[in-house]
């Protein structure tokens, strides 16, 4: 079992999964000066004009100057000039529409075009399209508690890790660390304390987007022979605030499911989305894992309430701003970050505690979407591998 | 054509043309100790005895330590010792003359010698002969305005680059960024403006020595359908300082040509050398590019002015170093080094812009000195190329 | 001659002789929190429990994490835990005892081991036993006079070295730079002038464990013709202080054989170790090179003390403290750390000073310790290597 989660998992590309839709940058960083970015190891240059967000190749196809350090010379046009010789190139199309330094009498070749970007603001961030195809409608990669602003409102921020994108995606996937990793958190004084030793079940989501996953079970205090309990005792003082139990789960009739028929409380969306959602259905944490480089990955944190009216609004934001942003978003995560960037390259050994990670390694291994071309092509072997690797 | 051309670029080595003189170094810099330098990628020591100057190859034949890390032990001798075990190399010829822990019964072996390098000082610089052959004349390397100290004086100074040399010499091959990159440099308020839309010629010089470059025509101002003019009406203010036109150009009846016979104002030398001058021809800003590395480089800067008496030399000096050393050496050449350092690696698309840099690449690459069984050798192949390749 | 001993050289491995205890770190700086450190390339965690001190690969067979990272979490079991889900190793065998996140129903699989390292603690320092077979007894590969405690005090330090082990060991190995190199360091205007130009002879410990080395003969001052005298005259006010002449040599009747029997007074062992005492035999420094990775190599310096009566011992302690330390571990090792630490890749030439080197070389490349199986496998190239290199 174990060698062919990790023959999967070297199927899933190092710099990300291309021709999807990512979180790349807030809103608001985006001014007229050309800006540069990398997404999936991509450079690219965002440049906002007439309000509108443009996204291109950031390398002029001339010199090969990177367009980032240009400028917006023609406010309203919907261009970004070259800051070598004035290639003006057009932000939606990448389209090549004057070479300033040699007049205007000639057309430009359309073969000097620079390859444009989709690109979205939505929920605080500028989304660009990577990959090799036609976008997909922008909502078709997002949850509907993203794009449904009229029910849902967000809180957002980010963070830079300095690991692989497949280390932290891995550690968003349902992986049984947060009650050993976490359970000296500040953010669980104050709530139920983990179970430990639980067993997962994992199911396709009805969309076919991702996968939701079950914790059943599980206990509090484990003997260890030889060793003593687990939690062990000197760091049990910190239980001491804290009821035991962590509520119904989801799927067992928690208010999330009666309500507003949620099924799961932690869910894996394709291209690299993690969804995890409180009980009583009016909170998920979103987290947006988008690849930069090699090393490189921003997670992008959309926290989302549900609107319950103006007070309950002010409550949730008040807080997040005083106690969920410190005490989750940095305390609690800076726990994962320092492990998963510090992981040493290596054999793997998975175990029952990795079965949410290995279900979703094995989800996108097969459904990642892919080019027409590339997936008519390798649907010969993917069924041969169906055949061969039965869950 | 521009397959061909970026193909030419390939000839040009990435290190530098091996074989000319070099400017490494201010003369002044180099004092009894000895002194480590890089020049096309090689290692070299520096050191002064009896006021002359010596280069070897900065590596001890024994067992490596740099003899820059030594002394020279015996004043007067022109040796330099190396700091492990005290071996000495006789500076003019790199000959080990000493093992100075071993006594003195045996001569050391002659194939313990390490490489010497030609040297010269001249106009401030100590100038080094990087090749694999006999070195030729100094002066052979240089434009007479340097070498003939009688009719000109020089200001100098030098300034490192993050790239390649290949990007610092283009970006001085008479290519037509300046209009649109330096068209808000300080420096250009008190001068005319630049026309852009110019048309280019080149030449060879009459010595072989490099080429020649024209500009004819050109426009103030252009209009660009859809987006509006160039220069940009918004950046228009600075223009109300300055005269327009930019007087004559050197080969139609200028100062320089009718007094001094001098026919172009900007000339590219081999082996990475730009003169650029004025049109009265008293003053050329001369600047050689010397490869330290690969991705570093040196921009040896000489400022010559021709002797005209010491009131004139007084005034040519105070304005360098009050206006123009602040002005062009500093903030006009820094918009270039901003941008060349930050190329990025692929495909050109090479345009009428470039006509000069192209011109450059050709001549280097079919011009540049070689040793003459190498150059026999590629006879042949040159020949196949220029049937070819015809400009 | 050159050519064969820089081929030796060659089967010197870059990361260091496997199969031999290491020092690796002070004692004092492991307590109950582990440590992460490097010895010959390999990362391990050293942790503190009930007082002993346990070495394990540092990597989670599980998922990667350093256990570096992890805890203590049950005192007295000798056990480490992995910071990302608990996995719980036994620091003595490497075995798995706990998956602290699964319950304990099921005993860990044995496959899920960590690498163990031997361990000893031993005059200050931590040390490991790093390679491939059975670990050999600790007190084969230390010199008497530092496992034999109840004669012998040793006072340590140690300086990590930018450089790999190999310039370092070859630094150590009686090789004739002192002369040159150290002619001006402040320890030597107390002490005898260094002769240079001496004659070495080299020969095999008769335990087998490294080998001896004595200089014959010498000078005080050379004269080169051409050059003049070595030392140069501008140097020589420093031998002012100094009677000439440095004592008799070890094998020579010195106090150091006559009442100890010891026979030399520099010495190399196996793997990396080099023992250059005085000639009354009451002090010994002893110098190990630890390789790190391929540039960083740590010295542990141990200056060991002949037990004669607590006065000698304190004034030997207050001499170390107030100018040894100083004047030899600190300025003098300085001289050659900055040489070492800049040597350049490359051919070397070797010379007569290099003759304790190149028996060094020699003795390490055939005798250095392999398990049996590639011993046995060697065999017949050894006997052909000696038969062709007879020295």
């Amino acid at each position: 079992l174990d060698a062919s989660l990790n023959e999967n998992r070297t199927e899933i590309p190092l710099l990300g999964l291309r021709n999807y839709w990512y979180p790349a940058i807030a809103t608001w960083r985006i001014r007229k000066k050309p800006r540069a970015i990398s997404v999936l190891g991509e450079k690219i240059v965002l440049f906002r004009d007439n309000g509108k967000i443009f996204a291109l190749a950031d390398r002029c196809s001339h010199r090969g100057a990177p367009l980032s350090m240009g400028k917006c010379l023609y406010p309203g046009s919907g261009t970004v000039s070259c800051p070598y010789h004035g290639w003006t190139f057009e932000g939606g199309t990448g389209k090549l529409v004057a070479k300033l330094m040699e007049g205007s009498e000639t057309p430009p070749p359309a073969r000097a075009a620079v390859k444009p970007y989709p690109v979205q603001e939505h929920a605080g961030f500028v989304w660009v399209f990577v990959g090799d195809m036609e976008p997909v409608p922008f909502e078709t990669d997002l949850p509907e508690c993203i794009t449904d602003r009229s029910q849902w409102f967000s809180i957002s921020n980010w963070r830079t890790y300095n690991c692989n994108w497949r280390l932290l995606i891995d550690n968003l996937s349902h992986e049984q660390h947060a009650p050993f990793l976490h359970r000296d958190s500040p953010e669980l004084l104050f709530q139920p304390i983990f179970k430990h030793a639980t067993r997962n079940s994992t199911e396709e989501l009805e969309d076919g987007r991702g996968i939701g996953h079950q914790a059943t079970g599980g206990v509090h205090v484990t003997h260890y022979p030889g060793l003593g309990d687990f939690p062990p005792p000197q760091e049990a003082w910190y239980r001491v605030l804290k009821p035991s139990g962590r509520g119904k789960d989801m799927s067992e009739g928690s208010e999330a499911t009666s309500k507003y028929g949620i099924k799961f409380r932690h869910m894996n969306m394709l291209p690299s989305l993690a969804l995890i959602g409180r009980p009583n259905g009016n909170f998920f944490t979103c987290r947006f894992v988008t690849p930069v480089g090699e090393n490189t990955t921003i997670l992008f944190n959309l926290n989302l309430f549900r609107r319950r009216g103006s007070l309950v609004a002010l409550m949730n934001s008040l807080k997040w701003v005083f106690w969920s942003s410190w005490a989750h978003d940095w305390l609690f995560s800076d726990q994962d970050k320092f492990v998963i960037e510090r992981i040493r390259p290596g054999a793997e050994m998975l175990s029952r505690t990795d079965i949410g990670l290995t279900a979703w390694r094995w989800f996108t291994s097969t459904n990642a979407r892919r080019p027409e071309a590339a997936a008519a092509a390798a649907d010969p072997q993917r069924e041969k591998a169906e055949a061969s690797n039965v869950q």
